[in-house]
């Protein structure tokens, strides 16, 4: 197994990248590490962290896409760019998996054109897998495609149940249609129309599909996997994140009133620790992108080394999972007659 | 002031909507109150609550509008409903604005079709104060309208604007756009043209719009009033409410776990009451529907007496505000040329 790690994308770049994909490759005895970037930053991060294993290899890439180059087309003009050279050797099968933790709009666009989707897919999806209830849900998709059409909703279905199913380990995954109300009459019309088409692929026996969801529900464990475009799942993604930071400074303040709630604060620190780790994302690690040809891993823009190591280990689960086949086996199943 | 309250809409209805109408009558000297109702239901609700306050008055009306009417011609075809029954005594005058805690879309059809939009909105809005930082969000519209058009979300932002700083006391409400992104490039094509429609009205002076905002700046505090179409405002208004009862159970456990974190939960007592009593709905009471003549309210299914007492004080003050009157005269901004 081999991971190619853009070495010089998202806020902590190199250091903690570099870190982090060290400390995977002394953790994972087996697996390879490709740091793509500039050569002479990616060895000075490296010699931070001790003795390079050999495992771990360096290739150069002199330019870096930043936050401000257009995503849409920075992979072009920056060719010898850390993202589009180590996409590209993904491409090439110089490594089994991609991850980055730079600008997310640039390696959408990179990683559909470079890597490709699979044959049949319309649109590639994020599916971050979203710590609540349970082992956590599937919102899929949670930014990538703000305009959906019923077939992208169908697609996106199949590609997070896969997932689930395959990377997850989640049996059967219950699939839900993020909706504002459970009646099959509920939503717009992009809703009514996706209702049927998931639930035909349910009593078809293709999908294990529970029918519309609202969001309260999901979250309270409803589901393993919630279907949405692009726009209302990245909603639902920003809202647990502001409710989530809202809840524990509102937390943090309570424990800090008197000598009384410090002392509170003291008895339940391992328990207030749990919780915030179970909200961290780095301990998550990144969210794949679903229906490319290969696995490519985005890890937050803020991942320290941690959340570096956990999208390494996420990126070869997914690689593993070969969610490509699953998908090209049954693409004909995500079709929707014009 | 005379307000009409539905005595037979929500969970807990006659008895607990009673009693809090007429705690509002016992708390607010002047303050007139219209119960309409199954009168022999009413009356023993009533007898239940001491004796009957000379403010407080009953009406009624032998048919309920139930969960399972069907939300559109509910209000038609139950015409001696108290729901029909007292928004055409609304109406018609004879009171001042109306509560229910019955079924929000009855309410929002039969309040459209009664009481009528001002001239020239083009949809009722529904406009929750949401709990969270400061003087907490309104978030319009939060589901009345799952499918909008640029004009809707125009109008959307005035009657949030002026339902804001008019009853809310917010002055010059910050007014922004629900987006996946900040830059005025982001979303899809009502997003993109919603926010050129904005930004004029911001640039001329009408309304104090500081852009597009994702759900997490939002809850963050970053603005005072989001606009939204109904679907993903309700996804947002919902995801609130789903992390805020995960977040509930997760510390209930974490206080639970032993001797000394249930010592901790004595000592935060008070903290963790204020805490949970912030995001009750109960204290913030109902949500407006915003565009109508007349000050309609909905209250919680679930409400309580203290719910609907607050739920009475909010139409008094949405009364007070006459919005309608607002709206009425700045109604020319709202219009998009086709």
């Amino acid at each position: 197994m081999k991971i190619i790690v853009d070495a010089m994308g998202g806020d902590n770049a190199p250091q903690e990248i570099v870190k982090g994909a060290i400390n995977a490759a002394r953790a994972r005895p087996g697996l390879e590490i490709v740091l793509v970037g500039k050569e002479a930053e990616v060895k000075a991060a490296a010699a931070e962290c001790g003795p390079l294993p050999e495992t771990v290899k360096i290739v150069n890439a002199t330019e870096v896409i930043e936050m401000h180059d257009d995503p849409a087309t920075a992979f072009k003009t920056k060719k010898d760019s850390s993202m589009t050279v180590g996409l590209t050797m993904l491409k090439n099968g110089e490594g089994d998996a991609f991850v980055s933790a730079g600008s997310t709009g640039a390696l959408l666009s990179a990683g559909t054109l470079l890597v490709k989707r699979v044959r049949g897919i319309r649109r590639a999806a994020m599916a971050p897998l979203v710590p609540v209830s349970g082992k956590g849900l599937v919102l899929v998709d949670c930014g990538a495609n703000a305009e959906c059409t019923v077939e992208y909703l169908l697609q996106f279905a199949y590609l997070g149940s896969f997932y689930a199913s395959r990377a997850l380990g989640m049996e059967k995954p219950r699939v839900g249609l993020l909706n504002i109300g459970t009646e099959d009459t509920k939503g717009d019309q992009l809703r009514l129309d996706a209702y049927q088409a998931l639930k035909a692929a349910g009593d078809a026996g293709h999908l294990n599909f529970i029918g519309n969801i609202e969001a309260k529900e999901a979250i309270k464990g409803g589901c393993d996997v919630v279907v949405a475009d692009g726009f209302s799942g990245n909603v639902m993604l920003k809202t647990i994140e502001g409710v989530g930071s809202f809840v524990g400074k509102e937390l943090k303040g309570m424990f800090l009133q008197s000598v009384g709630t410090k002392v509170a604060a003291l008895l339940v620190k391992s328990g207030l620790r749990a919780f915030k780790e179970r909200l961290d994302p780095d301990t998550i690690g990144g969210t794949p992108f679903l229906g490319l040809q290969k696995p490519v891993i985005k890890a937050h823009g803020s991942s320290k080394a941690r959340a570096i190591e956990n999208a390494v280990y996420q990126a070869i689960t997914a690689a593993e999972a070969d969610l490509a086949g699953q998908i090209e086996a049954n693409i004909e199943l995500m079709k929707v007659g014009r």
